[in-house]
């Protein structure tokens, strides 16, 4: 058998590349809008009762550690399915209580990515009828679920969330009939944006779209309009579960294309990353979590202090954005350090690993070439340059402690081009 | 006498430095606020009655001519002083109607400027009560006052303006109890913009502060709420103005310092350019109009298709904005051609006209560096290199048919040098 150095040598395969045409052209043409903000019991028909969904390439539910383990019990205390969390630990162990990925039934996890039935998400379709789905932002506070606290007052701006700012903003997106996410992403990516780590512009975009929805609700004496304002006003982070949600329903649109070699997810639990392959369908091929190239650590923590919980995140550089289009989004470097230089030299490394460029997210800097789309696993391992990823750092004792930009591991890439070799074997054409 | 090349090769002056320096200091330490928003006849209480104020250095009535000419004509017509424009012509000629130059009472013209008593002005402020005003951007349609064109359209637009969009912003403004601009100028330059030709996230930022005040407007039953946030919301051009009003009190404040060389404002009318020099006062030193470097014309039109019609809109790249900050705006090139590595060239120029860099407006994509500010009339004189500005490019037929990326011609820093060396000559010190 061929090895994976030699089949990434070799001229490129006529039926991969007519896949990857398919694939690249489901990507790029995809246009994702924001359509509802409910709970996720009612947007997600196959996450049933009693379901906590988390980051990543799933694990049985031991190998879960460290901040992950706690929000995911956390999930569980708060829909009420367990008195504390020791009563969690033993329903999940005895599976009364189920984990599952959120990428296996259409959702996208930040961080931990714990998402349960009573959470509200933000349900982002494409034309064709692909949903996907991902929670809100939790705020500034630095104790938030998704960063593996679960106490009173995350408990507090999750019942805030579900109960005050969801409803209201749900009904706001409603009266829109919709919000395009597509412009707001072009646009954002000429205002300092890379959609991953920076949302700063995409933010205040969103915010626009929705300002004459709010005039509306006002008049309608709905009080917690002010609320609602003060929370999509007053971050700059609102807007990455927007493009996580879309960047998702456009890579699973790509999904499931024989033959074809491009990446449809990138994600990471506690303990593994993973990625999955558009010919290769939902299988998870799984190597070490990712390392460190450039950091920022906020005042007082050390690299030590950090710990890997989870992250489904870099689907958005799976669509082209975040390490995808860092040269967009040089105010990152006061966020996770690096330098312009760097930058650009990382953004222009991953056109060598993709398939084709965007024609609509284009990159000022670059004389607005399109982002680079379509991670070909082939081109990875022959390279071995691996996808770069701006990621937010999370903290031992819980907490967003800093953010940088991680590379993938080159095995998970290697392990899905040997799979791909005993699906598909010398002659994929035909043979899926 | 010494030329002005001598001058300019010689070790610096010590008073000139100390002075500079104040400058520099007064320049870069300016708070900007937005105070409010009211008609001109009672923001600028020296304006008096049946005068227009203008664009550039003031010239006799008799040298206005084409689209400037026209635009005073429109304002005087739009204030009911004349029946139509042949009966406005000869109010003007005869001196019963006045023409001044904006900057002679604190404004800052856009464009043609005009700015007549019943027109709406922002009014900004700083901590020591330097106020500075500019009225509000006419909206999208290319026929608009302040590039040529007054006709039914132009004087329905002035009063909507007028009577429905101002009286309500004002308001708005005034609950919020001031909005301070330096805060969103140092965030808009980490957002593509240099806040000259791109405005497009300081207006979102602008946007974004008045969120809670719309709603509590809407809330009290304001119908116009609707139409002020389409006014504010739907374009990208709103924040040049408040950009304008805040660098024109900037300067201002840093006007008038003995033995100082730096520029305090930079305009041009229809015929001339004109530059101020802070140890000089209000004098305007006067030379040919620029020369365009780079250019955008829309589709259709071509460069003998251009006019000078006036602007006063280099005010912001004499506070350190505009072509001085064309490396945090990279996006300008859609609109006003030119590429990335030229506007990295041209901005790093300004650093070599200037006597130091901002504290607070930083440039990312320059590591963070501040942009150059403070030009310095012996720097250009002794460098040849004139300051680069981004403007709006006005065509015969009135409208704007483009922008572009221009020099200030050397002539009025040599012209500006010479004056002061006949004024101060060459021992500054204690002379004035």
């Amino acid at each position: 058998m061929a090895t994976t150095e030699d089949l990434a040598a070799r001229s490129p395969d006529a039926a991969t590349d007519r896949a990857n045409a398919e694939v690249l052209e489901r990507i790029t043409s995809a246009e994702p809008v924001l359509r509802d903000v409910r709970p996720a019991g009612d947007a997600i028909p196959e996450l049933g009762d009693r379901t906590v969904l988390t980051s990543g390439p799933p694990l049985p539910w031991e190998q879960y550690t460290g901040g992950q383990r706690t929000a995911v019990i956390g999930g569980a205390v708060y829909e009420g399915w367990a008195r504390d969390a020791e009563h969690a630990d033993e329903l999940l162990h005895a599976g009364e209580i189920l984990v599952r990925g959120c990428q296996e039934v259409g959702c996208i996890g930040s961080l931990a990515g714990v998402t349960t039935p009573s959470m509200p998400v933000l349900v982002v379709e494409l034309d064709g009828g692909t949903r996907a789905t991902c929670t809100l932002f939790e705020g500034k506070s630095p104790a938030r679920l998704n960063y593996g606290v679960y106490n009173d007052e995350v408990k507090r701006n999750l019942d805030y969330l579900r109960g005050t700012i969801a409803p209201l903003l749900g009904e706001a997106v409603r009266r829109t009939g919709g919000i395009p996410l597509r412009p707001i992403i072009r646009r954002a990516l000429h205002m300092g944006d890379e959609l991953h780590s920076r949302n700063a512009a995409g933010s205040l975009l969103f915010a626009r779209e929705l300002m004459p929805q709010l005039v509306s609700l006002a008049r309608d004496g709905r009080a917690a309009v002010d609320e609602l304002v003060d929370y999509i006003a007053s971050g700059d982070y609102f807007f990455l579960r927007a493009s996580m949600a879309a960047s998702k329903a456009t890579l699973d649109a790509a999904s499931g294309v024989p033959s074809s070699t491009i990446v449809t997810a990138m994600a990471f639990s506690c303990s593994e990353f993973g990625i999955r392959v558009s010919g290769m369908g939902d299988e998870w091929f799984r190597g070490p979590l990712p390392q460190m190239e450039t950091g920022g650590l906020f005042a007082g923590f050390t690299e030590d202090d950090a710990e890997f919980m989870g992250g489904e995140s870099p689907i958005t550089e799976t669509a082209g954005l975040g390490g995808f289009a860092q040269a967009a989004a040089f105010p990152l470097q006061a966020y996770q350090g690096g330098t312009p230089e760097r930058m650009v030299a990382t953004n222009l490394q991953m056109y060598e690993i993709t398939v084709g460029e965007h024609g609509v997210y284009r990159i000022p800097y670059l004389s607005y070439r399109g982002v680079p789309v379509g991670i070909d696993i082939r081109r990875v391992v022959a390279t071995e340059i691996t996808p770069a990823m701006d990621i937010g750092i999370a903290g031992r004792g819980g907490g967003q402690i800093g953010a940088g930009s991680f590379r993938a591991p080159l095995a998970c890439f290697q392990d899905a081009l040997g799979g791909f070799i005993r699906r598909y074997g010398e002659a994929p054409s035909g043979v899926a």
